[in-house]
């Protein structure tokens, strides 16, 4: 068999490695036109801010390796131009000496990735501008802060990546805004998680503007970036960084007939193969299904590079191995803070139909009393009707990752927030609290089911509707120091004998530190006859706006 | 509604809780005979060596708070001596002036918690020896230590408290050795694991002596212990910790006519309805069902405790919440090392009748290029009829909480190898590699499943077996820096053109360092004819026995 992959970062690489070992015999050939292979596109950000030292160590494998080591044969700087399915040959351009070459194949396998999107803008051809695709952008960007020039920077989108960066320039000293087109960062986050996470940081150092547009970048002499201007203001901006999203990279295989949507995602079945035959696409450039929407869509992460890289090897002669789809399971650290999501977000579920019912609960990530414990605020999303557990969204100082692991296993395998309430998992002070954050979240999910407790999310509070009567239960100096603009303070003890002063016809939310003290203010409101009656879901703690 | 609870650390505290938000005009009252509530039991062996400082921070709340802030009466140092069913009364002794008072209840809940086993030994009865199960223990054995003449200790019991133990008086500078009756410490964990676990502490100089039973301990003048002797050694010991198991305490409720099985565990439903009307029995001295085999088992664990008292406060009047039960889920922090396990252990999965296939997997707990990475060893046990994952135990000084919980959620949802090698995990290089751990694990799984490799683990290794031909295939430094007693070291890109120097027909094991050269070199003796290869599972990442 001759085997050909076009691509070589993620899925290529582990497609080409599986193969090997599957196929003893066949002649396994990879062709890219980037430079390096088998880098760690993820790391680029920390390679940036220094926290991982050297480039090589983001290289998992180089072409030498691959050949001695493997018997593959790798061609970088070779680029794919012509697909020809019928003949079963792919041309490819040498770009060192631009002479065509061409490979026939029995199985091809298409990883070609993305493409970052550029604005087309005044001034985004000006140098100290860069995208944050390959590792060559990555040694571009760590030269350019070595020459101690940079000192503002503006980093076009607060998608994941954008985000990493900022965090990563902010550690290598520069001073850092991040722009974001829509009203919230981290397009697939809920709100206000998205709102903790722009909160914190500010809180270390970095400008985050929303729903502003780059418009123009303006240069020096030099023609090098000294400015950038969005429909909201001006920035200095020494280094301008383009995230703002990417594309697949796939305008080769599309004009060979290879099947795609709109956006350009070739579109593969379960198994990986394209609508021609013995044509595959894996990473980046394919489509996945999301599981709980079965819709088709455009999930470029590593995770699913490697997946399906690995898994295409299974199906190249016959369909032996599905691929099982996506739940948009992402996470992010940025400095001390980290924010994980998987399945369907708030809005994604209400689009889908279901009728959703949401808790935003803090707990600590371990023991209360054990040294190191860290807030962690947990949202669960859940179908109304069959109490399925739909998304959730967790974020925090603490560890996030492992209840984004644990509850994403649970959407897949189609678990109920009854069952999540029943999960056996690890305890020991050191690591988890008896009832786990996740637990106990299923458990506040429960009383909010079955009717006991109605709640309103921060983002949902409407502080500008002038009938609210935001009462606020914590003790006097918990108040004093920070509150939500327009709240009473009645703490919870005195509520009973002052229970007069407030008005039991308007409606009425309950805010206390987590929300403990509210449920029981709820409750005793109810009891005197309120008859609206809210608590604010995840309290002060996980209150992402403005305080006074 | 009066309920009366007896038993106040972790189920009955919360029982009470519930029951005082559900039911505002209740009588909730808690008659314990221990001198205090509500105290984190998980806690204590943390409190001995100093990682809490403050045997309040261990104090979730007081007789007094709830008292004053839940309307709950508690009575310490009062025991229950009598339930009367019929009459729905119990008799309480106050241990402080020897009066009796007898309670009515319209409700009763037993959580009563366990009583340590002590050895019927002779010096069992010494001074300077001390079990590990109340807030009094903790504070008797810091008040030991913190005289300063307690060089030596003995810690009796193998098992989670024990090691733990261990650990906090290691920390405080005692030279510790644990006994264990039986051949491996941690039981409920495979014999790798648990030996795994047993050369870390041996290498953080804490002795571990299994197989051994302790027959006596010595004494000084001042009736002190002195000494310990066990069936294999004596041992100077200034103090000996007794942590070989507890019991149900349970003498009072089984005289009132409560069903219990032979080893004194209240037999309950999934209720958690005793056998006589309006008794239910939560914690620790409460039967649970293990969710697998749907056996009776004993569970004494703060997360069962929890929960079970959290959840039969919605049973009281009408069946309204099901516990559904435990998978075993169990983890440990020993100094910087890691264990944890939920599901089936091998053994238990053979017993209840699985045709058993089984992984042994290292990997970096998170991107190997990101610093601070660590290493964790996943074994997965899963059934080769259904490729169901029955179990599984990770352990490492990586992260091993984060697939505890991932995958004790797979095995209660009745997760599949394959739906596991296509989970959604969260990826970011400072949390996780691309590809999972927990994914890799499934993926050799899935090979195994297929018959492309057979496997031996550590423990099934016949060493002494002189048929056997153990291979080395790393290179020649690796060796010797550490190898396997008997192996011959032929380094995999030497293995060709030096095949002729094994014999064909003898059993052949091959090793390396995690198992991917191992497999490499399997396949190249397979097809020059040897019948029969395997690897050793986990190579010498994993391997917990002797080296040379």
């Amino acid at each position: 068999m001759k085997l050909l992959i076009i691509g070589g970062v993620a899925a290529g690489t582990k497609a080409a490695a599986r193969a090997r070992r599957e196929y003893p015999d066949a002649t396994v050939t990879i062709v890219t036109q980037d430079d390096y292979v088998a880098y760690a596109g993820c790391g680029l950000p920390y390679f940036v801010g220094g926290e991982i030292t050297e480039a090589r160590e983001l290289i998992v494998r180089t072409p030498d390796e691959f050949k001695h080591e493997n018997r593959i044969d790798v061609l970088t700087r070779h680029q794919a131009t012509v697909i020809d399915a019928t003949a079963h040959t792919v041309t490819v351009r040498d770009l060192n000496n631009g002479t065509d070459i061409v490979f026939p194949y029995d199985k091809l396998i298409i990883a070609t990735g993305a493409l970052p999107l550029i604005p087309n803008i005044p001034g985004a051809n000006l140098k100290r501008i860069s995208t944050v695709r390959g590792l060559n952008d990555a040694l571009k960007i760590r030269a350019m802060l070595d020459t101690g020039k940079i000192k503002n920077a503006v980093v076009v989108g607060g998608g994941f990546i954008g985000l990493e960066m900022a965090e990563n320039l902010s550690r290598r000293g520069v001073q850092v805004a991040v722009i974001e087109l829509k009203d919230a960062i981290l397009p697939g986050f809920d709100p206000e998680i998205a709102a903790l996470v722009a909160k914190q940081l500010r809180e270390h150092n970095v400008a985050v503007y929303t729903g502003e547009a780059l418009t123009e970048i303006i240069g020096n002499a030099a023609s090098e970036a000294t400015e950038a201007i969005t429909t909201g203001r001006r920035l200095p901006a020494d280094m301008v960084i383009f995230a703002a999203g990417i594309k697949p990279n796939t305008a080769v295989a599309i004009a060979a007939g290879i099947d795609a949507d709109p956006r350009g995602m070739i579109l593969v079945d379960e198994y990986l193969h394209t609508n021609l035959p013995d044509i595959f696409a894996v990473g980046d450039c394919a489509s996945v299904r999301n599981r709980q929407t079965d819709a088709d869509v455009f999930s470029p992460l590593g995770s699913t590079a490697n997946k399906t890289g690995r898994l295409v090897v299974a199906n190249l002669f016959e369909d032996t191995e599905k691929f099982s789809g996506v739940l948009g399971t992402t996470i992010v650290r940025l400095f001390d803070y980290h924010a994980g999501r998987t399945g369907l977000s708030t809005q994604e579920a209400k689009d889908a139909g279901y009728d959703v019912e949401t808790v935003l609960v803090p707990t600590p990530d371990r023991a209360h009393y054990f040294p190191g414990n860290r807030m962690i605020i947990t949202k669960l999303i859940a179908d109304r009707a069959t109490h399925k557990l739909l998304g959730a969204q967790v974020a925090g100082t603490g560890v996030v990752d492992k209840p984004i692991d644990t509850l994403s296993v649970g959407i897949a395998m189609g678990m109920t927030i009854e069952q999540l309430s029943g999960m056996d998992l690890a305890y020991t002070p050191p690591f988890a609290s008896a009832l786990n954050s996740s637990i106990v979240a299923a458990n506040v999910m429960l009383n909010k089911l079955a009717g006991k407790v109605r709640g309103v999310s921060p983002f949902d509070l409407k502080l500008n509707d002038p009938t609210l009567q935001l009462l606020d239960v914590r003790t006097e100096p918990e108040f004093i120091i920070s509150a939500i603009p327009g709240a009473i303070n009645i703490p919870i003890e005195e509520l009973h004998p002052r229970i007069g002063e407030l008005d039991p016809t308007r409606p009425t939310v309950v805010v206390c530190k987590v929300g403990r003290r509210a449920y029981a203010g709820a409750l005793e409101l109810s009891r005197a006859g309120f008859t609206d009656v809210a608590i604010l879901d995840g309290g002060m703690t996980a209150w992402p706006y403005e305080t006074e």
